[in-house]
């Protein structure tokens, strides 16, 4: 299969290097990277396994390698050319086919290494979880706002990480919006605090979500004790779906069933319908990537598969909780990484 | 004019509320915010002269829409809408139209109103630079990462105010890469420190830089002190170029015209071709926009127009240096915000 590659993580995968400007052209066995003097030196260092061909118009020399290379067909991903690139490639004697997802289809099922990339990046995540309860301990009076700040410098060590997407810390209600913007709402004891957020080790991204009890302290555990006999209920739920859909994951199943297993438990409580969003997606060099684990997605999941497992339930203008972990399918179960 | 538009800043100044997805329809006199369920109280509370469309899928919607206003012809920028959208306007009974930078073009002269929240943005921003020197005096052996990260710290306010970008914070040879990435390179006295950075302010942003010589201690201010005899060279040429353009920069000039008074100045200098960016850019709700300040652009430059002057002279593997300001260009002269 010959085709053509723009975004920075589906490059990075095939040739171990990447930046923010270059296309990559796949023809055969050989690989053609091409950028603009500024990435021109670095990319030569670092590329495995390909030509890298300097260019200040990126599409014009892709269009000169394909007329010279001749493939009869070119694949690519309709999500990651513009239409300025398109209009080029369509003047050139080959069919253009369009390959959804083509790089996340390639990288659903991890490499061994990538899994252990996976696991250190969700083991430091964790760590940071851990630093910014100790944290949050002395937070009282905190807006949000600060708290996200806050939790940023924890996550990323002053600078040291990327950070897989803007952390979410949310207050009692404010929980209840699955992608709130952090407040001028202050932290006090007695309020459900969600907490969502990752960061990246090496480019792979880790993905986790507690919510949890500001009491006298907070931790971020499973465990929790929560005032409020309603919220402890809804928690209580939350936990048990997130719990057996990370028990009765198997290779062999298809996505929708894992989804099914969670739904199905908040589904047949009082919060009925609460579960707003999809179980859980594909972790890896995208924070979002295949396989997407909904109630529709009839994939097949295999071994070496990371996704993650997430299930909420949301009462708007009262509180919202989820419950997140990753986990890589084993040859018998998942394993929570 | 009858137009749509789609950007987060076009939309904005249009109605006064915005959001990361939604398009807003201009016919004649009537206004239409076209935004997905999620956003629609939002928009209902907020919005200034526009209807309040809600729809799931957004192009369907203004499709719908625009067959039964019937407008003949409809602009849009072709940097807004992608091709998806394109395809479905595309179908209907109207000439499709393109006009780069719409949006851009009326907001290049700036309002009473705007001018002043620029100035609020400058003045915060600089204030957030003095703080930071103070700051950097107890910083040495910090990494570049580290001190992008207090920087980030001090301009947000713990979170406050969003920032216009990414802060740079480049330490001797690595701020000759006018977009350089922070690295481990730690902070040592004698060091040049070249510090690039902005906040938003309602929306509006600041841009400034300065380079400084970091001895017993550090100040942003133009008056320096290096200890090589090269760097300060350089720098007394940035200095007097930058102040040159500000000087004599007045409405009626062409944009190309400002940038050579500050090229002319470092090119008949020993630093001849290493000024190796554009002068200058429009500052509004976006960082980067009209007027763009080059040695091609003939725009006739107006009153009431906000744009940077940031010459720099920039020696590979050697040093960088950059002085910007913002300025408004007053009826007879350039004021610095």
């Amino acid at each position: 299969m010959h085709y053509i590659l723009k975004d920075e993580n589906a490059i990075y995968y095939e040739v171990g290097f990447s930046c923010d400007n270059a296309l990559l052209i796949v023809v055969g066995e050989e690989k053609y990277f091409i950028t603009d003097p500024r990435y021109t030196t670095e990319a030569k260092e670092h590329i495995r396994g390909a030509e890298v061909i300097e260019a200040k118009e990126l599409v014009g020399a892709a269009s000169a390698l394909l007329r010279r290379l001749k493939p009869k067909k070119l694949y690519y991903d309709p999500k990651e050319l513009g239409c300025i690139e398109l209009a080029a490639l369509q003047k050139l004697p080959l069919v253009l086919a369009k390959r959804p997802h083509l790089s996340w289809k390639k990288r659903m099922i991890k490499t061994e290494e990538e899994i252990e990339l996976l696991q250190t990046s969700a083991r430091l995540n964790r760590r940071a979880f851990d630093d910014f309860a100790s944290f949050l301990c002395e937070a009282e009076g905190m807006s949000e706002k600060r708290l996200q700040f806050e939790a940023k410098r924890v996550l990323s060590r002053y600078g040291e990480y990327d950070l897989s997407f803007e952390p979410i810390v949310a207050l009692n209600e404010n929980a209840a919006k699955p992608h709130a913007t952090a407040s001028s709402k202050k932290l006090q004891r007695g309020d459900l605090l969600l907490f969502d957020a990752g960061i990246k080790y090496r480019r792979y991204c880790s993905d986790r979500t507690r919510t949890s009890f500001y009491g006298k302290d907070i931790k971020f555990t499973k465990e929790q004790n929560f005032s409020s006999k309603r919220v402890q209920k809804a928690y209580d739920i939350v936990r048990k779906a997130q719990e057996e859909a990370i028990k009765r994951a198997r290779p062999g199943m298809m996505a929708k069933e894992i989804d099914r297993i969670a739904r199905d438990i908040i589904d047949k409580s009082e919060f009925q319908g609460t579960f707003v969003h999809s179980l859980g997606h594909g972790v890896g060099l995208d924070i979002h990537e295949m396989p997407f684990i909904n109630s529709k997605n009839e994939q097949i999941l295999e071994e070496g598969m990371v996704f993650t497992i997430e299930p909420g339930i949301y009462i708007p203008n009262e509180f919202g909780i989820r419950i997140e972990d990753m986990v890589v399918l084993q040859e018998s179960y998942a394993k929570v990484l």
